[in-house]
């Protein structure tokens, strides 16, 4: 065993590198010899398939089902809807041979799926009795990253779902692409424990061929927001080009509305930064790949036995509740094992040792605020499983007040560009493209959505014309 | 609605477009408009699922636990292990361009992880206490295909999991592979239904770069096997060039020994294949999306009141009871349902109608016999549970006696001939390449799997030299 390798960067000291060293020594992923690229590690995988479960469940609660897609899609395809193909052109990769043969049309690694699904649905679409169809694929996306590579946050290549689903009418579009921001913004809220605001995205800020972009967005702790996922609303602008129709009960065709919706890996990244400490990884308890890890130690031979055979009934006890729980009995000492579940974030750390033995406890350390209590051996697994409710509870509450705290009014120009500077500004704004673009050119904040509920109308915080209404500004990851 | 499409090639008459006919047209998969891609639906897609849950659990069984690798692998180390790049050269996709620019370095697409997932894990194991590491990859593999396109059974990529383990002995990673093997034959005669035979691949026939392979085969219907899973002993023959080493306890530094394993959505092709009939699919109740549906009948209107309300209560029983159920209320004719419902291939459709319901029964009916028996509807969720286990346990049997029927001893070049032209003939085999070869080259076959247990040594049926031992031979998919 070589030295223990934890976390040397403070969170407010060096942030990047605190947020590398924490995703890299808590084993969650690593960089791979691809500029751009990384590989996630079991801990960081189980995360995302915790959040995969939920996201699952509840989309077959709204009629979803998952498909698959494959990863390329011709050249043509791609740039059948004009707009969207200029918006993802500088970051395709292109396949232009296969074995030893030049390819004849090339082929993109999908940057996103709208073309090639809408073109499958244009097949299996006939009648108003196949709507609304409605499919998931949980797959990667791929888009070159100039910039300087980051887990779960910058990659070229990234894990997420993307939704698509196709409707007879607007209003069964729309309600579609509010009902899955709904199921993202609480997802995220009661799986990740991080808060987030809900709104559209400015004309500027939509995705590429959409009618609208609805979102959610979180602060993070260096003052800068992360988009946390979307939900477009296409109207018919890729049912025409695609040809997506249907013959409705008149026995008229007519072109289909549509939608498209998805969270990537990002939403991890998130989790770090809102949660993470100095010393390391602070898992939510409803995602933690473990949650508890029991810790037998006894320094005396004569120890060993007792403290052993309750350590393991420790360990029963807690999975028998439910809980997520391992045993640590490598000879390695009590301080290094401490140290090292820390820095991986495991919520609760359960010691057995022969002084709480003796009273018929065990120590019970939390690894979010660091405190410690004797607990009944016999209450043990009801005990933790209280606790990781607990503490669930406690990191989104104390994130909340964390995100609250960076968001700020802003009724002028230069109260906007101060609160922009380290948090959210809340701002009343024209709606006019310019002073949007003014402000992201001189404050470097672009409007990151427009909350739903935008308030009282108010004077532009950028030009002073009266009417505004507010909307949310800070600089983005 | 337009008029129904069904299935008008017969299974006996013409097998491949057959096939073709029930995954298009029961909706399992389809053609994307580029050659040698599919997409998979959502009723292919949860029977992916269905396995990969199934599979997951029996991995964490054996202490697997999922990663994350990216599709991306560069050249250099693709080309790492000699023997290994020669053997998927041919067939690799080359990313050569992103977005406006040349690559400095061409990126192939991943054929298979071995090269990126070992220099990764070079770089995550340090000492003994890292090992075993047994990490599995759901995710797709891309190998140019030139020859036509079969959804499932060959495609340019494809659905499937790769398995890595990393063992500090040879004895440890030999137990891998012969576990695995063991967790796919039960997986795939559990819950596809399908019988397979378990041996170990010739030095002709092993993975490229492999010490040994063993593997899993199937006999098809049109009598060509087919290869349902391969678990490999890789010794150290990636380890070395790879630097997969550790401390041993005696601080000795070693090249660690390496396993890997995978199976494919082939699996799917195979089940299709095995089980269906002219009417369409037959699916094995466990991986069935969709175990029973409920069609209301009612040709009266005084008889759709309480026929409505019995059916809404028969899927209420069925799923209570745990039976995947769902209700066709489509006002579509009953025997337009019937036709729909059987080229699915659900295991049970039960039928409410006034005359059974003045029976206080339903009619349930068998999709795999075409049988039909009245069960009453205060037993339906019982029997009907009771009725899947058994149609699981009848498909397994029936395709097991087909399998065998298949089967043929040749202890002469002629029987070999003679029964290799249409199912296995289990012929000795004197070890030779050249006989080996010589059938291959004039019969079509080759050796499927050694399989374990050879039986007595007996004269070559290629050569006529003693001391051979029994080999597997047929033509393959």
């Amino acid at each position: 065993m070589g030295e223990q390798e934890g976390i040397t960067a403070s969170k407010s000291g060096d942030f990047s590198e605190w947020y590398t060293q924490v995703v890299t020594r808590a084993e969650l992923a690593d960089y791979v010899p691809v500029k751009g690229l990384v590989a996630l590690r079991p801990d960081g995988y189980a995360i995302w398939e915790a959040l995969r479960s939920r996201l699952d469940e509840r989309f077959a609660e709204l009629g979803v089902r998952n498909g698959f897609l494959p990863t390329l899609i011709p050249e043509s395809l791609l740039k059948l809807e004009k707009e969207h193909f200029a918006g993802f052109d500088p970051e395709v990769f292109w396949v232009t041979r296969s074995g030893g043969a030049e390819l004849g049309d090339r082929l993109a690694l999908r940057p996103t799926s709208e073309t090639l699904a809408y073109s499958m649905y244009a097949r299996w679409i006939r009648s108003w009795r196949d709507l609304p169809l409605k499919i998931n694929f949980w797959n990667t996306a791929l888009r070159a990253e100039i910039k300087s590579t980051k887990p779960f946050l910058r990659t070229s290549e990234f894990l997420w779902q993307e939704g698509h689903t196709v409707h007879a009418d607007s209003d069964g579009a729309e309600k579609q692409v509010s009902d899955m921001l709904k199921v993202y913004a609480e997802t995220v809220e009661e799986e990740l424990a991080v808060p987030v605001v809900a709104g559209r995205k400015s004309e500027a800020e939509k995705f590429v061929g959409a009618v609208y972009t609805s979102a959610i967005e979180s602060m993070m702790p260096d003052g800068r927001a992360l988009q946390m996922g979307t939900s477009h609303f296409l109207g018919q602008n890729f049912s025409r080009p695609f040809g997506v129709k249907f013959a409705d009960r008149d026995n008229v065709e007519r072109f289909a509305w549509q939608t498209s919706w998805g969270v990537s890996w990002r939403l991890i990244g998130a989790m770090i930064m809102v949660h993470g400490d100095d010393r390391g990884l602070v898992l939510p308890p409803r995602v933690a790949p473990l949650q508890a890890v029991v810790i037998p130690i006894a320094f005396k031979e004569r120890d060993a036995g007792p403290v052993s055979e309750a350590a393991g009934r420790a360990l029963r006890d807690l999975k028998e509740a439910g809980v997520r729980a391992s045993l640590d009995d490598r000879d390695l000492t009590p301080g290094y094992k401490y140290n090292d579940w820390e820095m991986r974030g495991v919520p609760l750390r359960v010691e057995v040792g022969p002084r709480d033995l003796a009273r018929g406890e065990a120590l019970v350390a939390v690894r979010r605020d660091g405190s410690k209590s004797g607990v009944p051996l016999a209450e043990l697994g009801a005990r933790a499983s209280a606790m990781l409710v607990r503490i669930q509870k406690d990191m989104l509450e104390a994130a909340r007040a964390a995100q609250s705290s960076m968001t700020r009014p802003a009724a002028t120009y230069e109260q906007l560009r101060k609160a922009a500077a380290s948090g959210f500004a809340r701002a009343p704004w024209c709606g006019g493209p310019e002073c949007e673009k003014k402000a992201k050119d001189e404050t470097g904040a672009d409007i990151r959505v427009l909350p739903f509920g935008r308030g009282e109308p108010a004077p532009c915080a950028v030009c002073g014309k009266g009417g505004g209404r507010e909307a949310l500004f800070a600089r983005g990851y």
